[in-house]
């Protein structure tokens, strides 16, 4: 089953009744009214935040203006910080003072932050309203396009509050990278890299010839990036849709990850700052399982650091660090029952979900900090 | 398509993967744990509030140890003005401290109420965890054990917030019935009347004879009240499960009785006692509309007023009153684009859905209140 086909710029996620288009463009959203698969309505909100708000809201705006009667805008506060339900709130609060009915079409603008919280303010509106996706950032493209998870944190964890719910349609429009900051385009580079060694080899090759105009931001090199990352995350998802098994793989670097934004408090570091460093503790840790060799691990750790990304990982607790980052990991909503399962890459190009014993994966906190 | 079957004692919801059994049965809460659809886990959480939790709590707890290693329990402060945001993260703070993972299983242990913040709960921790339903009201019983609807309320709206999540499990002990208050066996008898006129005037007809019988709380005469209840509502449900259509017959009454229940604050009339009064409202608006004659309204009106419900609607706004009906039902989340749609009853036992013209309804509410 391969759930997924494509043109030139445009991929289909083929989920039946529930299929979906992810439009890969430069320019595009000046003139999104004229994309087919937006949903009838009188009436649309878009969500967005208050750094890309000025930057995309109005040119958003004015597009959907040619489709529907009625568009409102809402800023939200930027950061992972606001992902919670007061900020959440704010979205049912200017859907129920603006009258918005059932039919009602979220537009999200921005990156993962507005992207989940916009997703399951959707799912629950009137216990669900359809949302189309318009990212900004690189890794909401490569990442929230695909996969239907939405949510909020809670002060004990992140993403514990949420659905899976799918938008109608994705626009990623290559052009709002342009304003996208230098960190935070690195921080998308994370999630890119690591459909290499999960599942493709060849796309980590590319990835190894192409990151200096990754990093410039060539827009067709970008193009070729988030689409084989769709690609890939799409071919994954289709066959785990509610993630029960497979799907787990694509938490590769993740769990470390997790601890790590946990433990330095969330916004601190960004999400794909601690899957950077995340990535190469677990490749740490799947060398230390025999599964691959040291030439890997440093192969992918250089890559990594080219994106511009932290390869080292932060110390969480000064007087017991390998304790404070298994605590972290265990709450995480990965593990069952207390247990943590790792991502491990299980030779180049394949992951594998394995309960590591945590003497080991002390060792490898104290390799990585 | 007809997607139930059910043997003596229960019924089955066929939704696919998703199916599951009502159990309608007296004194079976202590041995719940010998039922054959309670999911696997290692770990339960039963969320019942301040007064269900003394009567029933602790006998469904120690039945609940014989089947899940853990077993914890949290009550929640009792009524509809609980019902929002701040109440259900109770819940995700109860599961979150307690380190509960994501094949946890909540149980619903009270009423509406309960029922809805628990499986909207269940719907959101963790994008999912399973969740069984034990109902100790009449209206829980019949009107919470089938369709799948969880939600909270937001200041501007009931149940404005919520999502479409299936239980794995309904247990209807017809014992939890013998303490609930007179005025709240009443409100439970408003959506059994409802299922006459909308789709069997057979069971219209039963109810007559057998009123006086469900008020006195006679175990097999309610057993089938809550079967045929369930039975119906399954095979509407059935063919409408995300409410797109047919399904909406199943809010006789309630476009009214959610603007009285708005109206008065929520909470001051229960919402049956609301539903009890809006059907009066909606048959006679189906008698001004030439569907049904004086007799069917005067027979409905008198069988509503036997079961301990007011059949006169309360004055909302001294000075305009049918004005401030018309605005709540138009910010009521079945309105679209501004346009009232009740459900009317168009012949005796058979209901359709019919926008209507101002001037009838504002007739109607002159009439009723």
């Amino acid at each position: 089953m391969h759930p997924i086909h494509h043109t030139d710029k445009t991929l289909v996620i083929d989920l039946g009744d529930r299929s979906y288009e992810i439009l890969v463009q430069s320019d595009c959203i000046h003139a999104i009214h004229r994309q087919e698969g937006l949903p009838q309505s009188s009436c649309a909100l878009v969500v967005t935040n208050q750094t890309v708000g000025p930057l995309y809201g109005a040119q958003l705006v004015a597009a959907l203006k040619h489709r529907y009667p009625t568009v409102h805008i809402l800023e939200l506060p930027d950061g992972e910080e606001h992902k919670h339900w007061q900020t959440l709130n704010l979205i049912f609060d200017a859907l129920l003072r603006n009258g918005c009915d059932r039919k009602t079409v979220l537009f999200a603008l921005g990156g993962g932050v507005v992207g989940d919280m916009t997703g399951f303010a959707a799912a629950c509106y009137m216990r669900g309203v359809p949302f189309v996706q318009v990212p900004t950032t690189l890794l909401a493209q490569v990442d929230s396009s695909v996969g239907g998870k939405t949510g909020i944190n809670h002060p004990l964890g992140k993403n514990m509050i949420g659905a899976f719910y799918q938008p109608r349609l994705v626009v990623c429009d290559l052009s709002t990278l342009d304003t996208l900051p230098e960190r935070e385009l690195s921080a998308g580079l994370a999630e890119v890299i690591k459909y290499g060694p999960i599942a493709d080899m060849e796309f980590m090759a590319w990835q190894e010839n192409a990151m200096d105009a990754l990093r410039a931001r060539d827009r067709s090199v970008l193009a070729h990036a988030v689409r084989r990352s769709c690609e890939i995350k799409a071919w994954v998802v289709g066959q785990d849709e509610r993630e029960s098994g497979l799907r787990a793989i694509l938490n590769f670097g993740h769990t470390f990850g997790h601890a790590i934004e946990a433990g330095m408090g969330y916004g601190v570091w960004l999400h794909g700052e601690a899957v950077g460093a995340g990535m190469v503790m677990a490749a740490e840790l799947s060398k230390r399982m025999g599964l691959v060799d040291e030439a890997f691990v440093q192969r992918l750790r250089s890559l990594i650091e080219r994106a511009g990304l932290p390869v080292k990982a932060p110390v969480l607790d000064a007087a017991d660090n390998a304790g404070r980052y298994l605590e972290l990991m265990r709450v995480d909503k990965k593990a069952e029952s207390g247990e943590i399962r790792f991502v491990l890459i299980d030779g180049p190009g394949k992951a594998v979900l394995r309960a590591v014993p945590d003497a080991l994966v002390r060792e490898v906190i104290d390799t990585c900090c």
